[in-house]
């Protein structure tokens, strides 16, 4: 046996205590015998002794949590969605003490564990609907469990090579996807959320347009030009494109807003003239946001073709112009355009796309993985490590993709695609997409059909519907600035009784730029797979916690 | 039975096409029977039936190699790290051929993890020695498990509350930890990599000091700027500051590369030297970027204060001045100046530390994490998303942190930290870094005791250890500059033998800023524990694999 490492005094003080009193936090779900932990030695470079648990046994102990909770988006209906506790009191729940010798009992490892799942919302519930994510399902969960046991990274093929060579799949499939005969390239953008990625995509696609436009910025940078960067974008568009603007040094200012329809979509007029009115004053456009034009409404990315012909062909813009080459309906997530049919996707302004930010990171049906970013044509020259990319290696060092990324690692998020399309095939994927469809066009009719319900757009965009509920109390009067202003509080107040009773999370919000007042927002996702009978839900809930809505609570 | 979506006629002829002709794929670890994967349905929202798995099976089946395979930082020493295969080898063994119907039996979908596990390279093993990143422990990968599985992202309280909670406990014990006794706060910056974030925290803190230079860039950009924002930051520093540059717009001319000491440490005076430079030719400095000045030797961050004062208080540097409040082996991942034990780190010029990102990065024996920056002082002034961050909640809003960060969401990697210090608790993490920091010490006096092995420094820096390996033929000669180019190409030469054996995995590299031909660079991370066995194993192995090359095989 070697030892090395010193085990201090203090912790065989403290082994000693807990030998002559074993302190004895009851579990709550445990069924463990209260053991004490033993004094931590190092042997043959592990020490296995430092939890209470043998090899492999808190693993399965966390798969035991997920299985009884079903994490893995089986949920039943009837179960609750959160039980919501204040932050206050969430502190004191959680236990946050921490002690410099540990867990003592496997009792006490297992309450820490089950008290986060405890206190966390249920993403993967039927009736959880929110704007950035929907549930995972156990494909996905399983190739995100994978990755994180390989816990390695891809920013050479060395470390990384079966996640290398799979992200080369996914790449070669989206760029079929997008119709580039020419071939592409891409990227997995990284990004915290769990369905990340859509901020650091696009300031990706505007440091593309910005080296397009001047390639010698990179070494002067942007102080060495004398007229400003102009970025356009839809006046509805996601904060990203401003916050990247902020970030990346172009300025708020120079994000120009371009008027847009009630769906959101920008006029390609008005963008003409705001493109020629920046030239006039001497500024220099170099970046089209030409996708959704609108997070709220459309969510989907709808493209400004709307009978306008956009500045295809560069000659107006200077710089690569940002187009995604899908529209509407007919992107992949629909299903029937996923490439394995052969189908092709119309690619409009084939000089065009630098960026194409992939849609379906919605509906992939994955947990926490980076966004697609296919690119077109030139990429970004990045600085090479030698550290890292030592180019007398003795396999092809073309593997080594590290250096289009901004990071030094880059995590092998592909591999999780790749599983979904690999084991559940794409007519799983299609199936569950239709469905996530067909559930919103029902959920539509239904908001137009029922009593108290009012679309606030005709025309689904993407699977995404926008309505208001009508309390009785509002019904029947005539729509002034104060009834609207009364609305306006209607989908908080809903949305708390619905939170505090755990069964249903929907996300609400106004469109101050459109003047609307706070509406529901459903958007479905793909999985778990909505149906009719969860529209239902939705509507029956909304109706029952906000029919008796007086009055009186509406006014301030 | 409610069944949506609709089932292809393709889907119906597959499936009859596998009854009559069941499609075996044999598996190489299964004892399953190979079922017939039947009909995707929907029912009640949930189709549970396109894995040929049942309910949480798959996931048993992936704890189920893991634990074979002891991915949790269980490897034996005798096992290979890699089993390398050539890409275009890995291309055909991994069968990345997708079908529509996806994998028709349990035989196939256990072949297809099985087979990404087996061509990964074994990062949890001992002998995995990489620049990046170390193993992980079974606590680390729990925590990664269960936020896999909880599927959700922090941006608000709402979706996140354990997280949020979480992660409040965690930045307070940073904020102790750096000695900022009036408060502070932070963030966990995105990141793709096993270890990721540091490009990105890197860039924050770029974003924080050119706001705080001048808050009004916000709004007109830095084309607005006559004079160009400089840059200072060691000649040996790592690439992310001139990525960073890049990116942001400061341009790599704008970063000013400062002479550093054979340890890779800026002079304060040549600092002070350049600032004046870039004054007197009208550039504006506003950061310095203080840390390690060097990835390469020293890894850990050390401090600019060989004796020099830096110009602290701020005067001659109109911005922010970055500054690691802690240094060298007073590092808080020595374990003895950990918060508990009530000691603090000295914060050396208050005022300065905009930024402190944190080492301990690479010894939390964590998969894949967030970086860890901790701020003090001012914020960045994102910009609120009406959709994402409503003001008339019910709950206090406050605990909404998404708009601290870039991206709309963001994962929950705290709570993995969390667990690794309530589960585990201090001491166990101390006594494992210093466990490494003994092993690196050990390892170092062997280099410097056998015949053969020569450090490029002397002097530990953290655990990293840098040495060459001169085999007999090379030995006894004049080190002319022929003499230097010939041993250049013994470590590329050894890793490749060591690589294709398995038996090893270790860096090496040049430094050619300092005209240093390639070396191996040891790190020592903090899990698997490395031992002296461990060491010892490393330059056997590196004698074994290197003690016959020829001065033949050398020359070009
Ligand atoms: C159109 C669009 N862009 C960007 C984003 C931001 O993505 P992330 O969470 O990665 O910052 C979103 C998020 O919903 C989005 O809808
Ligand atoms: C000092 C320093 N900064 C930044 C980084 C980059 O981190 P990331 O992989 O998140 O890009 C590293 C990576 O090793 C580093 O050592």
């Amino acid at each position: 046996m070697l030892v090395i490492g010193r085990v201090s005094r203090r912790m065989l003080e403290a082994s000693a205590v807990n030998n002559s009193n074993p302190q004895k936090t009851p579990g709550i779900m445990s069924s463990h015998s209260t053991t004490v932990k033993p004094v931590p030695v190092i042997e043959n470079g592990v020490n296995s002794d430092t939890v209470p648990y043998s090899d492999g046994e808190l693993l399965q102990k966390v798969l035991d949590i997920v299985k009884k909770e079903k994490l893995y988006g089986k949920i039943e209906d009837d179960k609750s969605v959160v039980d919501f506790k204040h932050p206050e009191e969430l502190r004191k729940l959680l236990d946050l003490t921490m002690c410099r010798e540990g867990c003592q009992s496997r009792a006490e490892v297992d309450e820490v564990l089950e008290r986060v799942v405890r206190h966390s919302v249920r993403t993967q519930h039927p009736h959880f609907y929110n704007q950035l994510y929907g549930g995972i399902d156990e494909v996905g969960l399983a190739g995100a469990w994978i990755l994180e046991a390989l816990n390695t990274n891809q920013h050479t093929y060395e470390v990384g090579p079966a996640l290398v060579i799979t992200e080369f799949c996914v790449i070669e499939q989206m760029v079929k996807l997008f119709g580039w005969t020419d071939g592409g390239d891409g990227i997995f953008c990284p990004g915290e959320s769990v369905r990340p990625g859509g901020s650091i995509a696009n300031m990706y696609s505007m440091v593309l347009a910005r080296h397009k436009l001047n390639p010698a910025f990179k070494r002067t940078g942007m102080t060495a030009n004398d007229s400003p960067l102009v970025i356009f974008t839809s006046d509805q568009s996601h904060y990203s494109i401003s916050k990247g603007a902020f970030w990346l040094g172009f300025g708020l200012d120079n994000v120009v807003p371009v008027a847009s329809d009630d769906q959101g979509i920008m006029h390609g007029a008005a963008l003409r003239d705001a493109v020629r009115k920046a030239r006039e004053e001497g500024k220099k456009p170099f970046y089209v946001n030409a996708t959704a034009g609108t997070t709220i409404p459309a969510k989907g990315e709808q493209l400004l073709t709307k009978g306008e012909q956009v500045p295809a062909k560069g000659e107006q813009l200077p710089a690569k112009f940002e187009q995604l080459p899908m529209k509407g309906e007919q992107l992949p997530m629909k299903g029937e355009q996923l490439p394995a049919k052969g189908e092709q996707l119309p690619a409009k302004g084939e000089q065009l796309p630098a960026k194409g930010e992939q849609l379906p990171a919605k509906f992939e049906q994955l947990p926490m993985k980076s966004e697609q970013l296919p690119m077109k044509g030139e990429q970004l020259p990045m600085k090479g490590a030698t550290y890292l990319f030592q180019q007398d290696k003795f396999y092809d060092v073309s593997y080594d993709t590290g250096d289009k990324s901004i990071q030094c690692g880059r995590k092998g998020d592909a591999l999780k695609l790749w599983l979904m399309f690999k084991i559940h095939g794409m007519d799983v994927i299609e199936l569950r997409i239709n469905a996530a469809f067909e559930a919103s066009k029902y959920l539509e009719s239904e908001v137009k059909r029922r009593e108290g319900f009012e679309l606030v757009r005709e025309g689904l965009q993407c699977t995404n519907v926008c309505f208001w509920y009508i309390p009785p109390a509002l019904r029947g009067h005539t729509r002034t600035p104060q009834w609207w202003q009364m609305l306006h509080k209607v989908a908080p107040l809903i949305k708390e009784r619905l939170v505090l009773e755990g069964t249903l999370l929907i996300g609400y919000q106004p469109m101050t730029g459109k003047n609307l007042v706070n509406f529901f927002r459903m958007i479905n996702t793909s999985f778990p797979v909505p149906t009719q009978a969860h529209m239902n839900f939705v509507l029956d809930e909304i109706e029952r916690r906000g029919q008796d809505i007086e009055v009186q609570s509406l006014e301030s």
